[in-house]
Formats: structure tokens, sequence, C-alpha cells
């Protein structure tokens, strides 16, 4: 794989991947116009849930759904600059224009409020962009192998660099897809989050891998795939290295993890066969998505990956997809119970939902 | 406040408020030939969040966005009997007819696979429908100061009966307001939610309460009041027994919470002063709510009620009021960031958000 880093117009940085061999110097300039990158955004810690909240008031102007031959994630064409300068590419990644944390953030770290209770810190941290491939109407699903496997070591090499990136504590590669989901560019893409604080949900799962190895002094992750993979009712596709499985107290009406039978913290520490192999299984999980409701199924997917500096051990890297559709036409909205309790009610069984899945194909 | 029980043709409760002196005599019949309620659901501990999630298959039937005209929230009319039979009603409560949680769930407790991870047992709670008035075409904002108290007067006799049903660890009145956020009945009302476990915001707020309580000796959401009614800067009413404020680290673009002065538990803890001081507070929230973008605005509307069983002195009553519009036709998305790592970004900060409601009456 070769890695070339250049810089756009507003001094953001694009790293293209290329891993065939006749692949082109990657020289091509920026030609734009652009203005400097807003870096404003700030974090708060919640003093009731302990939880951190981003903000970040300059995204309110980001770019919403652009007519496809305006599309920023395409190549350049001539007179239609683009991000990416290039006339084509494999794998490209980039920082993001909007970001939501970004290493420029200036300021120090405070509190809102005289007592202390809500403490505030710049947004400090990176967002990046991946695009999967050049064909802005294709998906991951429509990927071969070999391109899965250029993504994968994308991910590996940005989740190894952002990790060195002062502050970040948790690396999010992620993909939405779909307008039900409020995606407003439709190239497949996905986005790489560098926050500067562990995410709630990761806080929170430690919390319970950590009681559980205390108690049975196993990681919870292993006892859940020995039990998914000794029933089979929710196994949805396996390979060597991988099993994907509708979890067994899904929230979501579509959601599938995908595993690695081998207990790991991160991407960058999966070896060359786990990042081949997790092609087919992934790929056959995503066919079976669109097939279900016969339509692109509108998703979010995202790798779920042991914080940077800590609890490391405690990880057991996988990545999680889920879908708001719970039927061709109609989607799960978060209401009160799940938006302001946090309880998801779920119209299917996980039994239901991975019978679904097997049968979509 | 005069309350009658009757029951539905399908045997669910339903339970007339009167405030009114010369309010009829409430003993219309349900003459509809009702199948019996489907009572299927069961929960699920997830075994890598240690959250329950509930899972209710036969609600995929449930009722979708009827023609105005079969309203099942107005008053039944001659020849087009309604949930509700009378021909009129000032507030009414009924059990869901398709409910997330209900009674007559049988089962026992059982774990999902044989080594124990994912425990599981009946969806056994209960579920209600709350109409606030018997004008279709009205809302929450639209009601009189009069009209509001019988609510919480409603509110409080549910809590207090909820809390002594079998199973029932939480009470959670609350309003979803708006097809934006997937309602589809338009008829004001909202409903109540008594659930078989303490829900995960809960058990975080009370987990961030306790360890506050430990080290400063008072209750968390007690300093934080004071902050914001000193600082005043994120406040938006204010009035002898309550203040609404703007959260000091808000997620959503438009986020408020009505705190009591005091420190209660719940809605039935409430004095007369402070029920009849509500309506006021909250009137005006609401009113301004609906001219921010100057269209009635889709919002999320909960009570915060402290456990039923433990920990009922580390709550702190309140209500949260937020939406999901983050400019006039712009809805923020749940995406990967808030749905997969609970990271919530938000585009305006909480003063910002504070001076637009301000500014909006």
């Amino acid at each position: 794989m070769r890695r070339t880093v250049r810089h756009l117009a507003d001094g953001r940085e694009i790293i293209y991947f290329d891993s065939l061999p006749d692949a082109p110097e990657r020289t091509a300039e920026d030609t734009r116009d652009l203005p400097p990158v807003a870096a404003t955004s700030e974090i708060r810690r919640d003093p009731l849930t302990g939880e951190w909240v981003g903000m970040a008031a300059h995204r309110q102007t980001r770019t919403y759904k652009p007519p496809a031959d305006l599309c920023p994630l395409c190549p350049s064409k001539p007179g239609k600059p683009s991000e990416i300068p290039e006339a084509d590419y494999e794998v490209v990644v980039f920082e993001n224009r909007f970001p939501s944390f970004s290493q420029g953030v200036v300021g120090e770290k405070s509190t809102v409020d005289e007592m202390g209770l809500v403490p505030t810190a710049p947004g400090r941290g990176r967002c990046e962009v991946v695009c999967f491939t050049s064909n802005h109407d294709g998906s991951f699903a429509k990927l071969t192998p070999a391109q899965v496997r250029s993504v994968v070591d994308a991910w590996a090499d940005r989740t190894a660099f952002l990790s060195t990136v002062d502050g970040v504590e948790q690396v999010f590669p992620f993909e939405n897809r779909g307008e039900e989901i409020g995606v407003t560019l439709s190239h497949p893409h996905g986005q790489i989050y560098g926050y500067p604080f562990v995410t709630p949900r990761t806080e929170r799962m430690i919390d319970v891998a950590r009681a559980y190895q205390a108690e049975h002094g196993r990681p919870v992750m292993g006892d859940v795939l020995a039990a998914e993979r000794k029933s089979g009712i929710r196994v949805i596709a396996e390979s060597e290295h991988w099993t994907a499985f509708v979890p067994p107290a899904a929230r979501w009406p579509v959601q599938v993890q995908v595993v690695p039978h081998r207990q790991v913290a991160d991407i960058p520490s999966l070896t060359d066969d786990e990042r081949d192999d997790f092609a087919g299984v992934y790929l056959d999980v995503l066919r079976r998505c669109d097939a279900l409701y016969d339509r692109p199924l509108p998703y979010i997917a995202g790798w779920h990956q042991a914080p940077v500096h800590r609890d490391r051990d405690l990880g057991w890297l996988h990545l999680e997809l889920f879908s708001v559709l719970r039927a061709k036409d109609k989607l799960k909205y978060l209401a009160g119970s799940e938006s302001g309790m946090a309880v998801w009610i779920n119209d299917a069984t996980p039994e239901q939902i991975a019978e679904r899945l097997r049968a979509a194909l």
C-alpha cells in the first residue's frame, strides 16, 4: 500500500492510498480558493450524567445535499474542482472541512460556571473523511474484496496516526449511509472521529468488561462470541477469523456485530489474514442488508476500538452495523423512551432479525 | 378532582379525571368488538452494556396515522366509536392497546444463552395513554392553566398507582409531539411507561448524584439549579417554585429543563402551590418553542422521576423537553457519533439556544 500525503488549498491534509503497482503519482494541486477552516468547537461535561457533549456552532453552515455533478467527493474534473484534486483515486482520506473536533482549536480547560460543575475544554481532536471508491454510484457492498482490504488498511493507518494526535483519546471509524439518517452526500464514504475523550458508550462497555473480567477471569466479548457460535441461532455469516451475528439483546430493527475471533484492541492490531478475511464476511452481511427490504438499506456502521491511552486490555475490536428501517417504508423513530430514558423497544426479536437476514439472499 | 374508573371492551382500564363540579357521570359503554390485547413482550439485558432492552413484536401492527375523522383519541361520536366511549372528556387516561410492557405478560425470568450472559424476563409493567384535552386540534401549549393543573393531577395519580403495580421500578410520563419524531396520532396526548427496571439514563444520573452527594454533601441538581439561577444566562422562565433553563451542556438544538426549587422525588410529592405554579412556567416555555421557528415545534418532553423502590433520596424531579429541529426545515439526525458512541455534537451553544428562546416571544 502506497501512501501519499498532500495538502488542500486551505492547508488540510489529504492522504491517497494506492494498492496497485501502476497507480500514478499523486501530484495534483488543489486550485480552489478556500477560506480557512473554522475551528471553534468546545466540549462540556454534563453535570447530571457526567457525559461529554461536543459543541460546534460553525457546522450549521455545512454542505447540505449538493447536486451530483458537484459532488465534493468525486475526483476533480477540468473546471469542476472537488475535495480531491486528482483525476481518479482508489481510497482517499482527508481532513473534514466542517470538523466537530480539530487540532487547531484554541482555548484552555475551564468551567462553564463558577462552582466548577460543568468542565469545558477546547474541542481538540481530528475528524477525517474516507472515500471508499471514486465511483459516485457505488456502495460499500459493491466493493471488491481487494478494495475492502484497501479500506481496512486505510482505517488501520488512520487509527494508528490519530492515536498519536495530541489530545485524542478514542478513534472511531464509521459509515453513515442513507438519507434516512441524514446523510447529505451519497458518494460512498465514511468518517473517522478522533475524540478528545473516551466516549460514553465505550466508557460503559469498559465498566461492564472490567466487572466481568474480575468475576470470571475472561473477557465478556469472548464468552458472548463463544455462546453465539455455539448456538448459531443469531449467526449471519462466519469465516475463519470473523463471526457476524445479531446481538442477543438487539436494540435496532436491523443490527449486526462483526467480531474477530481473537481479542485485539484495534484495527492496526489485525493480521494480514484477518484483514483479508474480513471482506468476505462483511460484504456478505451488507448484501443481505440491501436484499432485506429489496432497497439500499440506510445504516450506521462503526468500529468499536479500545481507548488510545487506557483500558486497552479490556477492549475487543468489533464492528457494529444497525439500521433505523423497521420495514421497507417505515422508520424506527427514537422517541420518548429511547431519547429520553435510553430504553430501546424493538419491534422484532434478535432471532427474527437473524432469520430474515439469513433468508434475504 | 373526580376520578372515574371504567373498562374498555377488551378489559383495559380507562380513567376519567374531572375537575368541574358539573361534569357528567362517566357511564358510557365501549360498544366495539375488540380482540384481546397482545401481551408478549420481553426484556433482555445486553451483555456488553449491561442495559435492558425491550422487545415487543406485537407492536409492528400498531395504528399508523389514521385519518382525522377516525382519531381514536377523540370522544366517541354516534357510529364512530373511539378509544374513549364518552361523548366528551376533560383529561382521560387509558391502558395502551399496543403496550411495550403490560401486567398480563406471562413467563419466567430466564437467560437467552446457556452461560447466563443475557438475562431475560417477561416485559411486565404497564403503559398508558394520557389525553390532555378532547380538542383534536389543540396542543399542550394551548391548554389553560386550569387544564394543565388537571393534567398534573392525572400524572400524579397515575405515578402513585403505577408505583404500586407489581414489577414496576420507574414511572415515566412523557409527550412525543410531531411527525418528525414519529408521532402517528396528532391529537394532543402523552404516554406513561411503567418500566420493569430502572432506565439506563436514570441509573447513570443516580450514579452521578450519589458520587456528588458523597463528595459535597449536597444534591448535584440543587447546585446546578443555584448556579443557573445565579448566572441567569441560560434561564428561559422563572416563577416562585420553578425555573426553566437550557442545560449548560445541552445535547439538542432545543433543550430545556423545568426544575422545581425544592427537591422532591416525583410528581405526587408536589404541593398544590407547586402544581399550580408549574403551568405558568411550562406554558411560557412551550409558547416560546412554537414561536422559535414560527411553526409547531416537534418535541419530546419527559418527567425524570426517582425510581420507585430505591435511591429515592438521590432523585430530583424535573421535566426535560428537547427537539430534533435545528432550523425551521432542518432535522438534527442521530448518526454515527450519537447513535454509535453516545456523543452528541450540538450545532449551537446552550447560551445561543437560551438567547433564541428568550427572543422568540
